[in-house]
């Protein structure tokens, strides 16, 4: 009897006639004899009809009261869930984040879990029912309600996962699982059966929206087997878990593309010791993540710093940038509101070398200009001109994807 | 500087515009130096909207789902009202029931108010914010969400108000005030400027709709001056309070008209000791009200025992009923699915005999027949068949209260 903890996103509880089928689908499972736990998004649409309210009566709504509001959503879906899995027989209790104790900070609108308390998941779950979680919020610990950013119900069913020891975490979307680009603007992508942890963290931290990075992050510290897989049709989806053998054998296992990046130059920086983190020390206590950061050598006792961060997050960066920018004396600040992040991701790039001179061949080759480089163990990104991103990605898919990567084993950059 | 508690009912905060104009009368208030808690129902129609989504998942839902379900009309409301008085310059927090310790049994739907702890309100006033509270909702004590019934956005307002010793309860609707009778069903029906907390008690019991009965109770036991009026205008409204002596002098205050009511008679019981307790017994438990009770004088050791009981409750009770009338030999079960009760109300019955047949004179000159009738010491109720209940009013409201009340001093019954 394996406790499966599922997950249903916006699209997959989209209206009375999805959640019905969603109730079918875990009353199958509950029925092979599985225990369920299923953490629900709100009703598609849901989330931004709430949004656009509060902005009809703020500009810049408070994030607390906006947490409030936004919260409402899983909420409702947790409760429809629960109330047709009853009408078909079985027993079913829906939670909010406070019945369980998803301990957050208060960071509200990107709040992070800082413990779970699921007793009353164990005690319901002995007790023979469904158990259905407002998915995407938590409570600080002063009991206010927290949201935990966009994407997050799966990371509220991961972290569920965790704490309950389950066997699976399953994420139900609208898409067949994780692809090796994404189907919509690359022609030749393709679905993979298996991927590991360390590639999906790239790949969702690239701009992969098929899982939320956190909950990767997550999974991969708690071993928990992920499954990516469709709640519109019976394909099986795509296994997250730990890096096997046969992983090392494909070269790179996807490209991503992330065209909600902003790039930010800070010209003329004083090339001494202590200023990045005059820089970047305020823009971390704003919550801001910095993605890419590139300091030209410095020539003259004077640098350019450049670096990335989520379109969303750039006037408050540039904000607090310029300030810093004038105190500390540096020249300018300038900026790209939207840029490319392209990036190959594969495990095999441990094994295989060369994989970033090839890349780099392949972009000269279409004429692609690249701003900013950066490399991880089983990744490279580069940034480049906005326009150019959808044509690098199918270059770079027909170059490694679909080509066998094996033919790269032991070239050198 | 005065403590105030308001509450806004659907249509006040019906939408974006509405919330504006709220959160504007709120901003006159606290800029006039009031300390206010502003509590909220759900959006018009948003309630319904819920319940109706539910209904499409299951026939009958489950209570405590349907609970945790509509609790997020009144979460939306009161988020986007702290969000617009913040967008005014007033600082302002939301709370929902179980942040206040809003304690109630676990009665879903209709859970009855034990305990608040309003210690956060409390700081918060003291902060200089706007206190807004989801009304309509409680928490009871394994942490699941209740809410009070239909209406009970006014409990909470009246709760709060007592647990905070407020000088004053503003109840916003869309009507003006306390009239003496429907207007829209009473042409001649106009506005008090005052009435007792009992007569109030009268007519929020007897189907006058523009107070929930409990927030009268509440009001009366704790002492909480009410006011009630639009939101739409800057009208006075009515103001309930204790009984003065000015209020005697006026014989009938108002007249009351609920067809939301239905009859249950059982036939041939058994004329012993015991036999009402074996019937109401079961009623009571599940949680239905009973209005009037009325048995016959037994001849032959059998008599017929009649009741009303809201509509909403008649299949339930019906189903209690036949039961028990069965398991005590009684002959039958009869019902009459919707009846009128009509009534008038008013202190100075108190000192004032000969109303009640002054009543009856009044409906046999309009020929409708008698079903039932109760009396309290301020009020006198009859039950008639549906269809005159708006007769029945029209010509209690000419006899009364357009008159001058103070004639019938003196006659007796």
């Amino acid at each position: 009897m394996a406790l499966i903890v599922q997950k249903y996103g916006g699209t997959s509880v989209g209206s009375i006639e999805r959640i019905k089928a969603v109730a079918d689908r875990v009353a199958r499972c509950k029925r092979a004899g599985d225990r369920m736990v299923v953490v629900v998004s709100a009703m598609a649409g849901e989330t931004n009809r709430l949004f656009k309210l509060a902005s009809e009566l703020c500009e810049t709504p408070d994030p607390r009261e906006t947490d409030v509001l936004v919260a409402t959503g899983e909420q409702v879906s947790a409760a429809l869930l629960a109330i047709r899995l009853q009408s078909l027989g079985f027993p079913a209790i829906s939670f909010l984040a406070d019945q369980l104790r998803i301990a957050t900070d208060s960071n509200h609108g990107r709040a992070r879990i800082k413990s779970i308390e699921p007793a009353r998941v164990i005690e319901e779950l002995h007790a023979g029912k469904v158990v259905v979680v407002a998915g995407y919020q938590g409570v600080d610990a002063r009991g206010d309600i927290t949201t935990l950013g966009r994407g997050a119900s799966d990371l509220t069913a991961v972290a569920l996962a965790a704490a309950l020891k389950a066997d699976a975490c399953e994420i139900y979307t609208d898409v067949d699982g994780v692809y090796t680009a994404d189907p919509n603007l690359c022609p030749h992508a393709r679905k993979l059966k298996r991927i590991s942890y360390d590639e999906m963290l790239e790949m969702a931290g690239l701009g992969a929206k098929v899982l939320q990075l956190r909950s990767v992050e997550l999974a991969r510290r708690y071993n928990v087997p992920l499954v990516v897989r469709s709640s519109f049709n019976e394909s099986e989806g795509t296994w997250v878990g730990q890096e096997d053998q046969s992983m090392e054998n494909v070269l790179v296992s996807g490209v991503a593309l992330d065209l909600n990046q902003s790039k930010v130059t800070i010209t003329g920086v004083e090339d001494r010791p202590g200023l990045a983190a005059r820089i970047f020390g305020p823009i971390a206590q704003a919550g801001i993540v910095v993605d890419m950061i590139i300091q030209n050598a410095s020539a003259d006792g004077r640098t350019d710093l450049t670096f990335t961060v989520n379109r969303d997050d750039l006037r408050r960066t540039l904000d607090l940038v310029r300030r810093v920018a004038s105190e500390i004396g540096a020249s300018g600040v300038r900026h790209e509101e939207q840029v490319a992040k392209v990036s190959i991701v594969g495990v095999g790039m441990r094994t295989h070398a060369g994989v970033a001179a090839r890349m780099f061949e392949v972009l000269a080759g279409e004429r692609i200009n690249i701003e900013m480089i950066a490399t991880s163990e089983i990744k490279v990104s580069v940034v480049v001109n906005a326009k150019y991103g959808e044509l690098a990605m199918r270059a770079l898919h027909d170059a490694f994807v679909d080509n066998d990567a094996i033919q790269f084993a032991g070239e050198t950059v």
